[in-house]
């Protein structure tokens, strides 16, 4: 179930960054907010950061520093949005793959960032409940991507 | 670890809720879109709408016309924020109870709007899933409430 709420969040991310020009993307979500290049970035490199935990190396690593440690703005050197789609693209494809792989029961086992002491204590922070979170984390960021679409 | 995340949206939409003011509430979450007023209500709806699926009577069944089937601001005589905040109040308050009283085995059983049949065939169409889904969607409007607050 929360596999399937991944795959549906990525494929709605997905259409909706498709149907999103790449001026759309330039543009803020809200007035002050941060740009759609932004949460794209954003939403890739956390995405990204799904690897690791699973025992896999990253795939986008240059984009956790401009997209997650910094806030939208505040760095001039963003890679163009054609790039980022490419990346978008990439991370979602390998790690469908990689997700595809993992047995149910490795699901319930701890994911790489937390110690056996604390798994012992808290056994929900597995591998699983990673892509729950993220499942969350990309809807909420969906909800004001979509705000770069026209009113219909 | 689903009903966890419910819990912890639930929290999370709850604080951001009381940190806005009434008149922070009626302003429009970005230029055209909807108001805070209307997703408050939205979600006390949606959140309302979990009691059926567990068995249950709704609480606010008079939201679920205003707040779900007519978009924001085509109806006039919408309910004034203070009595919004006392049905969301309600409904998270008894909805929590009736979710902490759903035994572990009944979450997997099928909702109350699915039919036997159907159930057979795709019995990841049980309660829990319903908690999941909705997880997400309350993330999805918290990251466009989440722009009623002044920028930091």
């Amino acid at each position: 179930m929360v596999l399937d709420a991944w795959n549906a969040k990525v494929n709605q991310l997905d259409k909706l960054v498709s149907e999103l020009s790449d001026e759309q993307l330039m543009q803020e979500v809200a007035p002050g907010r941060n740009r759609g290049i932004y949460l794209l970035g954003h939403l890739t490199a956390l995405a990204d950061s799904i690897f690791p935990l699973l025992g896999h190396e990253k795939l986008a690593l240059h984009l956790f520093n401009p997209f997650v440690l910094t806030p939208d703005k505040q760095t001039g050197d963003l890679p163009p949005v054609s790039e980022l789609r490419q990346d978008w693209t990439k991370v979602k494809t390998v790690l469908a793959e990689k997700i595809a792989a993992v047995s149910p029961d490795e699901w319930f086992q701890k994911h790489t960032a937390v110690s056996e002491e604390d798994f012992a204590k808290e056994p929900h922070r597995n591998k699983l409940n990673v892509i729950l979170s993220r499942v969350s984390h990309v809807d909420y960021h969906l909800g004001q991507l979509q705000f770069l679409k026209p009113k219909q």
